[in-house]
């Protein structure tokens, strides 16, 4: 079986969607082992802010995050934000990505998640023992990347321009869904009564 | 329609039994109004613990939570650990039961767990705003409970012995998937590596 994408294969925007859109188990039959050792941390930056993309077009928080093996660079799990899709109240990129992924070893593995990581999801990658964790969006973010790094894990920034504007322009639109995903729907409830009351 | 137990019903082991089991959305069917109104902590405890018991007959973490209403008393979400029945790495009684319930306010909801919650449980209750949890076993666990109540929550211990010893008895016969299911599986090697080298 040949794969469609292989060592002399051009990663363009249209190959790092296939690869977001396609299921991680189903993987190889797209791309070989070759082409996954030349993708490159801003290769899996925007194949995760091609997954914050998708959820954005289906009315969803635009969050995306892949999980990476560091050695072999396979894509071990990937995911984005299920708020909507999945009338879920904590469904994150990166428990998407974890889910998907499945009871593995993530000690040495690498999470690119398009946005900074909640307080929740910061505890949940210290305590499933991630190698590293690159962040694609500080600006619009809940800063808990020196949480991270005090936990041991190796932290780095990788802004995306496109997954940037993406999320300002989901804030700006949906403020309400946004504060929902980071807090929930109490949190929504407070802020109205708040306004209604000045 | 007339619900199989009602006011005049005995809140027996098998009624609490079948109200676990039973999918939320069609409880309405099981109990009637006034059923609900009559049920205590102490039931509802009882309820997270079968829940437990439901998760440790498939061979998976015996740990069970159940959302109530504290006004109407209904049950609004509820499940169990599900680590090795969905190949789920984060997927607690907690967040089974968040997910049950859906997007909804949990600001006047009470969470009873079976067993004292995790760190990444902990942030997430508090960050969805709950107003009350009822934890069944801080026996085996993890001491969050000082951290919950820091952050404005109603917490009560409310001791279900059998819950207790059903969670020792799993800790007992399976130490590796605790340890997994509290702190993934490179927790597992980090203690097999260092078994390995005494």
């Amino acid at each position: 079986m040949k794969a469609l994408l292989n060592q002399k294969s051009v990663k363009t925007e249209q190959a790092l969607r296939a690869i977001a859109h396609m299921p991680t188990s189903s993987l190889a039959v797209l791309m070989d082992k070759d082409f996954a050792q030349s993708l490159t941390d801003d290769d899996f930056m925007r194949i995760a802010v091609l997954l914050a993309q998708k959820s954005y077009d289906e009315g969803g928080c635009p969050i995306g995050a892949v999980i990476v093996d560091n050695t072999t660079k396979q894509i071990l799990g990937k995911g984005h934000n299920t708020l909507v899709q999945d009338n879920h109240p904590y469904s994150h990129g990166e428990t998407s990505a974890i889910k998907d992924a499945g009871r593995i070893d993530f000690s040495d593995t690498t999470l690119y998640t398009s946005l900074s990581p909640c307080e929740v999801c910061a505890t949940l990658l210290s305590l499933r023992g991630f190698n590293r964790v690159v962040v694609g969006d500080v600006t619009n973010a809940s800063g808990t990347e020196v949480f991270l790094q005090e936990r041991g894990i190796q932290l780095d920034i990788l802004e995306d321009e496109q997954g940037i504007a993406l999320y300002a322009r989901f804030c700006s639109q949906k403020p309400e869904l946004e504060l929902e995903d980071w807090q929930g729907v109490s949190a929504c409830r407070s802020i109205a009564n708040a306004r209604s009351l000045t």
